[in-house]
């Protein structure tokens, strides 16, 4: 039997090592990519750390799973979209209100009062243009050095890329979807 | 300005759709694999859904951040394995315990009293061969098909991606410890 060397834990090789705000991204086109920022936010939050969400792409009121769950631990997550994906068609207040909440989110991470700030489907307003990229770029280098920000969507740009200290893409090899399975509530939402 | 159609979301157009539990896969060499496993744990038990973590890589008694808030919250999370990875060099133990927690995971599957079972870090023990695939595809394929199961780990083998609904893999971009920044405190653990 082959025995292959699990991944080194690094916390237990450099214990006194350096501790700096990292930027993560997710990106692709597969599942994963805001749910893994929720993880690394319960995480955090289970650390006694300060974490904000802002979802660039959930109605202020949502109530999926997570918001629910969230609420109930005090961990703040705020929908900062109108709905657009399936409600709105006036993209002129869409884009408002995307640049608005990224007024709200820069402020967050600019103050340092959060370990993790974790911008949700920011690559949407930040591809359909409706959040200009060079602020975003400008408030991620300038902040505090031990802010975490997560940034998930697909497509993230690529100076955006070549800023993170991590990305991952999350890539659809299979999808229930396709088969005909239609969303699970628990699930996907 | 060219606007792009956001992904449908079929909860919506299709509300008295089949339900049924799926498989997922949560695989490749990048982060998120664990996490994002959390984050839909945490989205089905914010819909007051029974569910539950097994993971097979860490200890009973590990308290990262995850198992703090998990308990806070009542999700019930269980280290099935020994710290293999950075503690014991006793393989033999190892794939004691791994087939123990097979054992256990197998018959929570089976009862079918969860909507969710996670697997969590499952590519492991069968990667190593304590645990075998055969009896874990047919426990799967057996399942009463209200139950959803996440199994996670890099190298899922062939016969599971094709058995599962969804297949993602998380693929490694860019990593901060290659930039020599080591492992932060409530982002990797």
């Amino acid at each position: 039997m082959q025995i292959e060397s699990p991944p080194v834990d690094r916390e237990r090789i450099i214990p006194t090592a350096e501790r700096r705000g990292l930027i993560l991204v997710h990106t692709g086109n597969g599942k994963g990519k805001s749910t893994a920022a929720f993880g690394l936010a319960l995480r955090a939050h289970g650390r006694g750390k300060a974490v904000k969400i802002y979802q660039f792409m959930k109605v202020p009121s949502a109530r999926f799973g997570e918001h629910r769950m969230f609420e109930k631990i005090g961990l703040s997550i705020e929908g900062l979209g109108d709905g657009f994906s399936w409600k709105s068609r006036d993209i002129a207040h869409s884009a408002q209100l995307a640049l608005d909440g990224w007024a709200k989110a820069e402020a967050c991470i600019r103050a340092g009062e959060h370990f993790l700030v974790v911008l949700d489907e920011i690559m949407y307003p930040l591809r359909y243009g409706w959040v200009p990229l060079g602020p975003v770029l400008t408030c991620l280098r300038e902040r505090p050095s031990h802010v975490h920000v997560v940034l998930t969507g697909r497509n993230a740009p690529q100076e955006l890329i070549e800023l993170a200290d991590t990305v991952t893409e999350m890539t659809q090899i299979k999808h229930h979807f396709e088969a005909g399975v239609p969303a699970q509530r628990g699930i996907e939402d």
